[in-house]
């Protein structure tokens, strides 16, 4: 371990839930993504420096990523400081992995120049603080497939159990809404019980989805792509979602849904000229509704955090 | 369509839910099976013959394989008689799916005859007419995997979509405890509402247990059979049921459950040694409780219902 050593990493927007994956499922995307330095230092203790305008804390313990490297500083023996600049691209509050990216890309950067003696397994487990304090529950949906990559399944919080699952060729346009959702919110609304109809329901197309996947079966995971449960509460935050969710299906998309609690929306499809043509409609959408938004079009990013320079 | 011509049909057990997967799973095992013999005859209308001592009815709208002939001969447009007999192997309410063996073999030995007018799809559409009959609901999870073999997930019910899943060998071992355990009363016990954390940790398991089938993944399918929804209200009925689960998983299974609604309980193993020991086990279970069982080391079966003579 070498004070003053450097590393560089971009961390991955991601997509929780996957429509009826709800606290299960994610997966990472190539674009937008975090660009994050990392610096050991001589003097103990955590720096954080924001290179953005989202005004976000750079006390340790009320950031996301200085939560998460708190908790990653618990179980080291040797007493280690980190600087670490953040400049944030994916925008806090847009439903895609903002506050997961910062928790998640500070932990791998910080393993890195701690020579990797944590597992993947452990970097979830604090960067899952950061989640802690972004909305009060210790969610990995985000987290899990920013740190994996891929689509990821959380088999189980407690205890941990992660699983990477392999997809075929995915296209994703997002959408972005400039309105406010706040994940605590957006969780406050669902109810706690659920029919067990319902439920069966929304675990036949859990099945569904991770087969299709597993088996390179677009229609599958088309006709999977259904949530009975969190969607239909959920979605009444978005305007527009009704709409723009027929309109990508009808050019072409497999389907989609709501990315995290939103109030972005996100929607798959087979190929990057069908994934252009929804992005073309989620505007229109949009623009008709007279509401500021952002769109991305990109896949599946497989690696999650990636270290770009050491 | 030639009268008078006779075929004869093995028809599997199967086992439904499959742990976690409450309605949407299930699996047929080589053993037991119902032998069955169909015969077109000249006179139109469906006569049946028993030969066991179980004392099921003959008339056509009292018996579920008469109840799945007569959905069938709805949808043909030349009149059509059928002659039915049946040697039950698997003993009516014992949970492995004696209904559906009946119901799913008839229209399997009927659509050979018609010289298979009709899909998969529409004999299990015929068949579940005799799930209705004995149990009042028109469920899938034991004639899907009945009629395609193997592993089948019923994706949804309302359209019917079934995906046959790909699983690695696994070894299954039944014991049937000689106490009545009515479908219906099984399924009045459960409650109408769960909770969303309940049902959030239960499609983690189905989604690992699909992964874990997909990918060959023993550990995988053992930590994801757990049934935190069904398993601790219905187990109640079952007496030894927690011991046997223990002692069977001391013996090496992967894990099990309650086979269908029970009594019957069901253990998988990755090899054949243990899935005897785990025999001996549930055998030693019952003994001590003084109470008769019956118990089968069998795999699934992945042809479904066989036509063995033409």
């Amino acid at each position: 371990m070498e004070t003053g050593r450097k590393i560089k990493v971009h961390a991955p927007a991601t997509v929780a839930n996957m429509v009826c994956g709800f606290d299960i499922l994610g997966f990472a995307v190539k674009e937008p993504y975090d660009e994050m330095w990392m610096r050991l230092t001589e003097q103990p203790g955590i720096t954080i420096i924001n290179k953005d305008n989202y005004q976000l804390p750079v006390e340790p313990e009320k950031n996301v990523a200085g939560a998460a490297l708190l908790a990653m500083l618990e179980e080291l023996t040797t007493p280690v400081g980190f600087e670490l600049t953040i400049h944030k691209h994916i925008k806090p509050g847009s439903g895609v992995g903002s506050s997961a990216a910062s928790s998640a890309g500070a932990v791998v950067a910080a393993n890195a120049l701690l020579n990797g003696v944590f597992s993947k397994e452990d970097l979830v487990r604090f960067a899952m603080n950061g989640e802690k304090l972004a909305s009060g529950v210790k969610h990995a949906d985000n987290i899990a497939p920013c740190i994996y990559g891929g689509v990821t399944l959380i088999r189980s919080i407690h205890p941990l159990d992660i699983v990477s699952l392999t997809a075929p060729p995915l296209y994703v346009t997002i959408v972005h809404p400039q309105i406010e959702v706040r994940t605590a919110d957006a969780r406050s609304i669902l109810k706690k019980q659920v029919y067990l109809k319902d439920a069966i329901r929304q675990w036949g197309n859990i099945a569904g989805l991770i087969t299709g996947l597993l088996q390179s079966d677009y229609e599958l995971i088309g006709r999977s792509l259904e949530d009975v449960l969190i969607e239909p509460v959920r979605s009444i935050l978005i305007p527009g979602f009704n709409t723009v969710k027929v309109k990508s299906k009808e050019a072409g998309a497999l389907g989609g849904g709501i990315s995290g609690s939103g109030p972005s929306i996100f929607m798959l499809s087979k190929d990057e000229k069908t994934a252009i043509t929804v992005e073309q409609e989620m505007k229109r959408v949009y623009e008709q509704l007279g509401l500021e938004h952002h769109t991305y079009v990109t896949t599946i990013h497989s690696t999650g955090v990636d270290i770009v320079e050491e």
